[in-house]
């Protein structure tokens, strides 16, 4: 068992989760902060020169997980591992946002697809991504060509 | 506080930091396996149809934090949530790896930069990449200008 401790929060518009866009295509463009607490601020230095970063955030309001589940942009059941849901084993979230601006300990960035309040467990650059033609997206990937 | 428990571990050719490449340019063509705990083996369900994966582990062997830290590939400090230092106030590292095969419970990958033994919090496919164009990466991207 490993203790972790959040480094802040998020603010966000939404409230609840059926307020965040869901399904095959949908896109993140809400903005929102991510608050770090003023005691960890130091660890911002120098992270404005980033477009992107990976947010690790927790599903604090999940109870339970489940290994197979069925995402809302399929009809048919997945392994947890081999998708987004909240359902996990270990409710961590991962979240690659656009940093917009940095206040001090506030990062103002749009992609966020979290809960107003929910504990943030770590940020990091977003350093490189894998071309897009050497993707195989798996049942995602099928699941958006049979609702064209 | 919140309590994560390992869903499996790495088996990794690495036994020690210092055999993990380090530095500007590093690339990670290192194979290994994900060894997930049989309990959680159904939710590796249709994971064979990703080609990456993102692998969320724990710096187990590292005591403490540094909110400043000089990077191997720059010989300034930069804050730690601008680097991928292992001296985090959340100690959770995040991999990109590309799925070889998979044999039950066992994910045969590429791109493996954890320790033998390293304990694993969650594994998510990887869906999209945010285009090269639209990327910027701060002081790495000045580092490696500096090198050259």
């Amino acid at each position: 068992m490993f203790e972790m401790q959040p480094v802040g929060f998020v603010k966000s518009a939404y409230t609840d989760t059926s307020q965040v866009p869901k399904g095959c295509g949908a896109t993140h463009q809400a903005e929102g902060v991510l608050e770090i607490k003023s005691e960890f601020e130091k660890g911002l230095t120098d992270i404005e020169g980033f477009s992107h970063l990976f947010v690790l955030w927790v599903f604090d309001k999940v109870e339970g997980y489940s290994l197979l589940g069925t995402p809302p942009c399929d009809n048919r059941p997945h392994g947890v591992f081999a998708t987004r849901s909240p359902f996990r084993p270990c409710p961590i979230g991962l979240t690659v946002v656009e940093l917009i601006r940095r206040e001090g300990n506030r990062l103002h960035v749009r992609g966020v697809d979290m809960l107003d309040g929910t504990p943030i467990l770590d940020i990091k650059p977003y350093l490189s991504s894998i071309p897009e033609d050497k993707l195989r997206r798996g049942w995602l990937a099928e699941a958006e060509a049979r609702q064209k």
